[in-house]
């Protein structure tokens, strides 16, 4: 695989997941103003990897504070990347992270302080990758062996540091030895899930079949759909699930037809201060996702157009949440804290 | 509106409905091999709109008759009209009526059968009209005021010889004084709602919201929709539903969510032949629909596709199945045959 986001002496270097898989564009991004961008123009998408994106987002940002602008520019720096992108909390949680460290270390000075994000923002992208590996070593065993998983959006490689959360449960599943073949939903409007995770799944050899949203009911009925593998934006402390906007519609079917339907998420992306999922702030995006594919109209002009990019799931119909630290299950609000608490 | 399709004499002219709305383009089918193609191609589709353009198929086609060749010709005819498309029962319905009328005239003499066909074509046609004014009428006390009608492709004027079914329904609610607004499901992979649907309700200047097919389960859990009309290409005598791909889906979450969920469709979509949906023969379209829009490829290139086009909703989702004479409730298996029983 291709490495999602890189921390280099040019800056920030991102492949543009906009283009994928037409074109394989590298772009780098020289000031944390340009993060913001790619993180808010999708270049770079996913919740992990827009916390990754936001840590070195920071550290990017301060290399430019003077001792006298420290704190004001910091809160700037910090106050822009928040900005983006509003469900995902791993954005949140990771400008906190650098945030909090930068202040710790202000007595310091600014060389070592800026020195340190940078040794923190990598920090936050190597534990990334080694989390996605926990998560698939404990959902791994969850995955029938012989049958397809179904999975929707793209929570793999390109949504994180690497090596994925919901298509590192599939790697996992795969080094293991099972033998599994993928649904993937192409996820409109943006499409990350034929553009993306086909792309994904393809290079390693996974077999995958490409399906339209509104096929995956149609084969879980079929009982073609061994169990299904999501990945998650925002975790609620009652183990209410925001994900990309469907998400919610293949666990209602999921659970319909009798079919295990996981979660896999970093602890990074649990939310605990939130009671429930109803607290989560949905983004409404732009209506062109909609009523264009790649620039060509597929709509008349002038229609009316609704663009949640995330649904809430509600914990009832997920059957467990795959962390690094071990599996959840209901009743969540014991233990996902409990997991969280896990040192 | 524009005509869906009409009877000339220079041939069958329809509008071509893979060009919508971007392209307002007439074609004229000089052949039955044409209005076959044309119905492969699905330049014209919808269950009832491909009974009436088999009906001109087949008048058009014993144009070129002579009486030595009537009945291997009127074979011929039919059976290259009954091969573009598996799923929809209207179109075997229409070339089963045209047939048995040409073989019950045959002794009037050729051009005695081949006028009559033509009026029976026409018949088909305005009995369409009439009969999408009656489901409409029958439909619209259903429709609850003040609130969004949620349908899936498209059930208009484009799917029938005028009017609609489903969007009959919604038009007669409409006309009846109702105030209604309506969601349009995009309807993936060949867009019907976002082409047919919007362009449809919007000339007619009734309120509309394209989502795509996955956003339906968010807004009907968020209590938006107060009710869903789909059409549909086939019912079995049990009220199972055959229709576009991703209608079980919105049926299960109109369910779940406690929102009423009606298909409007002909007498003629009925067969009472099968016992059950699941003997209705599921149409597989080619990958290209699912991996390309309007040719611009959206996943990447050899990546495995499924594309059934419909799917079958069981009956036990379908809240009432509106007819020209009369709405249907469960049991289907004694209310479907006693409806098709009124002369």
């Amino acid at each position: 695989m291709l490495p999602t986001i890189q921390w280099t002496d040019a800056g920030v270097v991102m492949i543009d997941q906009t283009r994928l898989p037409k074109e394989t564009i590298f772009i780098t991004c020289k000031t944390y103003q340009e993060v913001a961008e790619a993180i808010r123009t999708m270049i770079i998408r996913g919740a992990p990897a827009i916390g990754v994106a936001a840590a070195m987002g920071v550290a990017l940002g301060m290399q430019s504070a003077t001792a006298a602008t420290f704190r004001t520019h910091l809160d700037t720096v910090c106050e822009t990347l928040a900005k983006t992108r509003p469900t995902a909390v791993n954005l949140f949680w990771a400008i906190d992270r650098m945030k909090k460290l930068a202040l710790s270390l202000e007595a310091e000075g600014l060389a070592a302080v800026q020195a340190k994000l940078v040794d923190e923002a990598l920090r936050v992208y190597e534990d990334d990758i080694a989390i996605n590996k926990a998560i698939g070593s404990h959902g791994a065993p969850l995955v029938p062996d012989g049958r397809v998983v179904l999975t929707h959006c793209n929570a793999g490689a390109l949504a994180t540091a690497g090596y994925g959360t919901a298509l590192g449960v599939i790697r996992a599943a795969v080094e293991a030895g099972k033998k599994i073949a993928v649904f993937a939903d192409e996820t409109r409007p943006f499409l990350q899930g034929a553009r993306l995770t086909a792309w994904e799944l393809q290079q390693d050899g996974i077999e995958t079949t490409l399906i339209t949203d509104n096929m995956a009911g149609h084969f879980l009925k079929a009982g073609k759909i061994g169990c299904v593998v999501v990945g998650a934006d925002r975790i609620a402390r009652n183990g209410d699930v925001a994900n990309k906007i469907g998400t919610y519609s293949v666990a209602v079917l999921a659970k319909e037809n009798n079919v295990p339907f996981y979660v896999a998420a970093p602890i990074s992306t649990l939310d605990l201060t939130l009671a429930s999922g109803d607290l989560i702030p949905i983004e409404e995006r732009a209506a062109k996702e909609v009523t264009e594919v790649f620039g060509v109209p597929v709509a008349p002009e002038g229609i009316g157009v609704a663009n949640p990019a995330f649904d809430v799931t509600p914990n009832r119909y997920v059957t467990g949440i795959i962390t690094e630290k071990g599996v959840a299950r209901a009743p969540y609000e014991v233990s996902l804290p409990a997991l969280a608490a896990i040192e």
